[in-house]
């Protein structure tokens, strides 16, 4: 028990721990330590001098580390934000006007709805394809559909790399194209890939990419970066022009969406800790497919179980349907879906949502392969306990 | 050494660090604890149920901190922000329009003009007096002066509870007044204040209220808040209403101008787990006040130092003038301004802006009489080396 009545966590000590969201966030002990040097707000400002900017910073080699995720990204620029949602926030404010269109996906998370909506600007949503794709021939149909209706193009295309729902793996490629033959600038939403999978902007067309420090990057929260290109890159961390009309005071180092430095302390100091480990483990996605692929095989091998994410895997996201499994337990169980939990939990499994037993999902990022192993036997050794029918 | 060439940081644990930014965000050990136990970025979302909002989330006990934090601060809703410029940021992305004139002090901090300058607003500055007081005179003055010159009155001001130049205490309470006489709001920075010295929203006028929980809430950056009363807090605080065209997806809880969630993780909690001791420090600022007395009279008896903030002290910030006392001395050395530092460093002081003779800053909250004491005779100690005369 800490001050305020906090109970110690210690859910990735204790549990194999499978949540979606807090896989691939966790921190790397070289994080961990970084937290305990430099918790303090401005650790990171012990050195700072003229021009008085985070990403300027030599000593600790802030500026250095802003270098590597420009190389790590394939982007041109790189700032850290707190949070991807405050990248979002400062691509909408800087591209479009109030009323104008911004494309999301169908499967877009709500953040990139909000910047939209904070901006003043009107979010349409692409439609996915059957498989639940986000392609290039709906985003044309799109942008044509907007531009009958509205007699404008829309100003900006979110795209997922790998959406939050499904885990998928949009055509991104193909995307960017479509959008730059009508010069409308690409976001490119990696918050489910920069940081566990290889991520080259260019290649991927990217006129901004976003990634999250807290999802996929093994950093504390709120952190994240922005990644910017060209001309596009100008405009999003445009500097400061205004100035006091009684002291004459202007700031034209400091960017204007970025509001002055961005992240400091030891959010910072982690994601710059993790980096080594994480640009290292980009390399090793291959091996994460193989383990969610055996991991999905097994699952299978449960009599109703279906899986709503394409296959095979892209991604170590699953999002499972076992209404035909689990749920027919759960309505006949005292402590109805809540008995799914408790059984994982028994066998050393958490993160799957409490009394979820229709459509749940999980993520097996980072496990080894004897967690792996455990993990599908817990889901067979449930299956058999409650007599559902099992294939060897 | 960790990850990434990170060297490990002990300032607080081997110097007194009277660092103006640093002095009251060090972390209390509780917060320490909690950045351990909590360090995963989604650690707050663990227990998270409907309506699936930060502020709602009662394990752990997220929800209650919000309503601590509001008889806190005497003001009705709270909401936690990744750093105080988000606040302003959120606040004056709200209340303008384009080209609206937001008037700030001529002490106001760069991260609110950036925040009128992102909205596409025009800041103008109201001069201090003659003692650099934000006074009530003169902000009618500049209400007047823009009525008059654009036709329109300001729509919004923000007023600095204590500057971060001098650390001064502005005419506030009647600020506001004037503000509510022309029914313009008031955003009142306690980013000085808030957590060091008792604040009642209410009694002091503020519409919005915003404190930093790195600069004065012994808490890891980016930390903050955001606090509002009645019909600006519906504002600020607005829901969503935008809608998906193809799912007609909506998202009634999220606060458009929080993005969603705000602040998660460890900066949380460590917010929290500082908060009981945050609570018995305010009320320990008469001696807080004391000491500073003690320590700017002992400075004034080396011939020539001059204070430069307001006098008696109403805050532990300082800032003084040693042009015609240490700066004499680093003209003729050969490590110029930079002999100051050393001398400083070598009797176990830090945070002071290393090559600063001129004007500079301290800020001595939280330091022992002892630390205090030591302190003042530092600085006579370092006087006499270099024969500047000083009083006995």
């Amino acid at each position: 028990m800490m001050g305020g009545d906090l109970d110690t966590r210690a859910r990735d000590e204790l549990f194999i721990n499978v949540n979606p969201i807090q896989a691939a966030g966790r921190l790397t002990p070289e994080a961990m330590k970084a937290m305990i040097s430099y918790g303090d707000g401005y650790s990171t400002c012990d050195w700072c001098s003229k021009p008085f900017r985070l990403d300027k910073i030599d000593k600790p080699p802030i500026a250095e580390f802003h270098s590597d995720l420009e190389d790590f990204t394939g982007m041109e620029e790189v700032r850290l934000v707190p949070g991807a949602r405050r990248g979002f926030e400062s691509v909408v404010s800087t591209v479009i006007d109030e009323d104008d269109v911004v494309l999301i996906s169908q499967l877009a998370h709500n953040t990139e709805f909000l910047s939209v909506e904070k901006a003043g600007g009107e979010a349409r949503e692409i439609p996915v394809n059957e498989d639940n794709i986000h392609t290039a021939s709906a985003t044309k149909e799109k942008i044509e559909k907007v531009k009958e209706e509205m007699g404008e193009l829309p100003k900006l295309i979110m795209v997922d790399h790998i959406d939050y729902i499904y885990g998928n793996r949009h055509e991104v490629e193909k995307i960017s194209e479509v959008a730059h033959d009508y010069d409308i600038p690409v976001l490119l939403d990696c918050a489910y890939s920069l940081g566990v999978l290889p991520v080259d902007g260019k290649e991927l067309g990217a006129d901004f990419l976003i990634g999250s420090g807290h999802k996929s990057m093994a950093s504390p929260a709120p952190s994240g970066i922005l990644a910017a290109n060209g001309r596009w890159a100008d405009k999003v961390f445009r500097t400061s022009n205004i100035e006091g009309d009684v002291t004459g005071r202007s700031f034209g180092s400091k960017e204007v969406e970025m509001l002055g430095c961005t992240l400091m302390g030891s959010n910072t100091f982690a994601m710059m800790a993790s980096f080594p480990e994480v640009k290292e483990r980009v390399q090793n996605w291959d091996e994460e497919l193989e383990k969610v692929g055996y991991l999905v095989e097994e699952f299978l091998k449960i009599e109703g179980n279906k899986i709503l994410s394409e296959m095979p895997r892209k991604h170590t996201t699953v999002k499972v349907d076992t209404r035909e499994s689990f749920d027919k337990i759960a309505k006949n169980h005292d402590r109805r879906g809540y008995f799914f939990y408790d059984e994982l939990k028994e066998r050393g499994i958490i993160g799957i949502s409490p009394g979820a037993t229709r459509t749940w999902k999980m993520n097996s990022f980072g496990l080894t392969w004897n967690q792996i192993e455990h993990l599908a036997e817990a889901f067979k050794d449930i299956a058999r306990k409650y007599d559902l029918p099992v294939e060897d």
